[in-house]
């Protein structure tokens, strides 16, 4: 069977993970990544030998990326003619325009979070709505804090059906190494609702979500605290062994030494994982409790890399790859070594 | 009437603040404070010219900072002698060792949220449960986090009845200027539950109360999300209202740029306060929602100074000068300035 | 003698300090603040009781702050008919086009280190170029970090004459509650030479000077480190003299407790200084030393509160208030409390 | 020729990365690792498949390990009996304990900085005084700072005799997931000299050195700034080009991206470099200048790696595998995939 051609478009924090990704499934293709500039990202894809062709998103900027010895292997319209999907990682905003570029070559996108819901067909979850995307022409994804959140509930409302959430996110405010936004000394809040609870209502809609998100000075990933409210009562060792079962949860504890957002990202390292990544969330075992029947736990989003596997599992649903969403999801993981 | 006399053990971050709120009081009089060595803040002190007579905790440590100009009225057992009532706010253990001494000396004491509760007759909350502290020889003060909290959550109960409440603390990890605590680049979870939400049971023992802490590298104010079921409904603007009403408790606006921690203390350096000090909690007007009939709100806790006023009204209570607590805390409150 | 009549344009944290500053000098009368915005800084003053009296800069928006209850008092024009001089705080740019209207009243003015070097007849530093300043219209006073540099490095400079310095600014990136920049995790490094260097060289032409700055995530001071070559040698003893003379600079012991920035605020704040601002440059005695005949020390520069006094003594100079240098600075001095 | 056999004592952040440094060496066998917890870096080994084999340093011990599904393959006796040296990177301390029983048991031992000189024969780094270790039985390593600054200095040594320098360390002060140190908005300084620049004149004799340490509240790498008095003039291209010759330091430019220390970071993640670590130091281009003939530059210290290579070449010299320093850091290099 022809594998399913592949180009991401921005090649940044999460398109670099993206290409990364495709590149270990072995039912897809990547034929390329598309970037305009010489960032440090390019850069080090040229020190590494170009494992991956880049196509340069401005005609006019070929000439600056070839001046600082960057072999640029065509435009953004070439690659286009070549593949079945995009995989839009641009920042907000410019995945909008892009789309009419898409439909002018007749190629499949898929969006990350920053762009607005409108720019697709279908606001998407691997695992929570995979059924919707199949077939369609753009998906957008859940953003990091969302794609996460909804692995949790989701994985919970399969087994007891969750009526109610409400979430405290304490956000990382920048990713590793970036100058252009931080705070300093300083815990910045956002009026209720968060969009995180907004969203997580429109993938799953038979749930009332509502919560609060506090901007915090930290870079190795958000950690949301939940209280959730089971339509059944279900204790803490049920808990602990649905989410265990869940391939993209890793249940830790803080005995153990996973006390923090950092440890998490400390030990991916130690792992010999390329970045340090984390597709997993975890969820802290002694953090796990209940408030009368309402569970209430915390969970670590590592925002850099969190949302890769959902993104992977839209490829398979808007090209019809598999109809189950088990299936999809399965492969998806194993590919990437997810147990 | 005689006037009550106070001294203050144990000169550091709350030590200050609290001889200070005690020199404001008209109905009491500071006659000292004691601590044992040069520190900054007892360089201050003598700085300003020494408002307040400093006792030596330690005898042979006299030399020592008079040796550095600083003058030394007595030793403690000087001023045990001449005072009704003890603040201790040493480090936590200290006080254990330090009520011996008072015993002793027939001193009353009011310890911080640092020293264990066996410590104590009673564990104490000015607004919360006044009335047991009265009469009595020793009170433990609820913590800097507790304290705020049970403000909050006691407003709230007074008017509709509060059945339970699940806390997520966003925690100060330090003070500004701690040299010997700190984190970096880094979310720490604790354990379900909080001890804050242990502490809260204790005083309110007719509520139910679980919660998560995480300790997050900032150091001006904790911030605390509340979900918290009410026996009957209320409406955003009771809630509101109701908060509003209280005189420890500041409704600020985030559209207003009250939307941070390090905003509402760089407004009380904006307004003259003391060392940029604020005594009150302030609740973020447009993050109060619901879930259900659950409210949901965030409030923000001033670490350095929120337990001041609670522990005046301790001086009130133990030293039976008012039996009413709203009597005793809105004489509190006037003295210190509070609305 | 009349006082000089003075209006501070831009009520931000500059701004604020600079009408405080002015309003303790008893030579000199602040007719009122000037800002267009219901800010964090213009409610302070309005919960404050309207010390001093508040212009609108654009009169479309008087009707928005009297709408949240702010007294206004005028325009911007209405205060520039009774001023002699403006101490202009807007943000970087806005001194610019101020300036037109400044002309159009003939009113002096003093800008910030944020404005471009051209809008001024002279770059001003109280200390180092006094002389420059008198009897001109338009001064630029020298940014933060280069005033507290060029008051240590004239300081010595007026001993042994200084040849050149090499210095190393280790920046703060942000002031306590900004949530509009900020670093997280991260040393980011500029360009040699830093504009400090640079400016230092106009106010001083006859000392070299390069160096390089360095952001940091801190917001209670800058440290800068000096490599001073001078002239003729001297030893520790001196230097640890001049300084201590000079009454902008405050010498201080890391074995007293003074081992970082922002002990020197937290010390600021138990003084009782308003906002815990101090307007004095620390040096660290223990961190003085030499690299044969060259004097490598290191500064604090607390940022928010130093250039308060040069931009004061500002007025001094082009007011021709004082002829002498020493005269004027030793007023302003006065005034602000300092020794 | 049979491979020198090599133990790691400590498997924390410096042993993990030694372990695998070695393992690359051709002519080199790492025999196996020493803990005695279950830390996170041993779990990490343990969920790797035991890529090492582990040994336990303390005998009652080994149960505890195994408890929870960590295989061990014997003691530190059982490691000690079939290797040439042990590598110990254990907490400051316990290496001058352990180095009883190197010496018991015929092993050489290679300890890192935070031992005390007196543990060793010889002080060491690979490039500047490797002859020095040929043949020792115990060598110390200077320091991560220490470490980065002498290949710096030592560089531009060999070309133009240096006489002095003058340091600034912009000292991050925890490791990412570090949770028992730390600082929170705060620049902490220490007095002069550092103990970096009194160590780097152990190691060049030659050289005059004094410099002023601040620690930060960063984790991804020190900066430290230096002023290098040369015997003879150089100009900027010629230090370019020195420092681009040298293998373990890499030039970069802040026009291009390299503007902090945490992109440095990114970049090798974004390289595939295991953990994200880089051995090289780096210099920022454009922060080289001059004051007179003086030197003036910024170098990156990676301080969880920078180390490795210079521990390397350590067992190539007490081994005495080559005489020559060129030849032996030449092979580390090339073993470890530096150009």
């Amino acid at each position: 069977m022809a594998k399913t051609k592949i180009a991401v478009v921005g090649y940044g924090v999460i398109g670099q993970r993206l290409a990364d990704g495709v590149a270990l499934q072995k039912d897809m293709e990547l034929v390329g990544v598309v970037d305009a500039a010489p960032t440090l990202a390019v850069r080090a894809l040229c020190e590494k030998g170009m494992p991956y062709k880049l196509f340069c998103a401005i005609p006019d900027k070929i000439s600056g990326l070839e001046a600082v010895g960057i072999p640029v292997s065509g435009t953004m319209d070439d690659i286009l003619k070549e593949v079945d999907v995009v995989l839009d990682a641009t920042p907000a905003g410019i995945g909008e325009k892009n789309k009419e570029k898409y439909k002018k070559f007749g190629v499949k996108a898929i969006f990350q979070g920053g762009e607005k819901n409108e720019v697709a067909d279908v606001f998407f979850h691997g695992y929570a709505n995979y059924e919707k995307g199949i077939g369609k022409n753009f998906l957008k994804l859940t953003s990091c804090n969302t794609t996460g959140l909804i692995r949790a509930v989701d994985c919970l409302d399969r087994i007891v059906g969750i009526e109610k959430v409400v979430i405290t996110i304490i956000r990382r405010v920048a990713d590793p190494g970036d100058t252009h936004r931080g705070l300093v000394d300083l815990l910045k809040i956002d009026p209720i609702p968060s969009h995180q609870a907004v969203d997580l209502m429109l993938i799953m809609p038979h749930v009332k979500a509502t919560g609060i998100l506090v901007h915090t000075p930290v870079t190795h990933g958000h950690i949301i605290t939940i209280v959730a409210t089971p339509k059944r009562e279900i204790n803490k060792e049920e808990v602990i062994e649905e989410f265990s079962k869940h391939p993209r949860i890793r249940v830790v504890r803080i005995a153990d030494g996973f006390d923090s957002n950092t440890s998490l990202f400390r030990y991916a390292r130690d792992l010999g994982r390329p970045r340090g990544d984390m597709y997993e969330i975890a969820v802290f075992e002694e953090a796990i409790g209940f408030s009368d029947k309402d569970i209430v736990f915390a969970i670590n989003i590592p925002q850099e890399a969190v949302v890769i596997p959902e993104t992977i599992d839209g490829i398979r649903a808007c090209m019809n790859m598999q109809k189950d969403r088990l299936e999809a999801v399965a492969l998806t993981n194993e590919y990437l070594g997810m147990k």
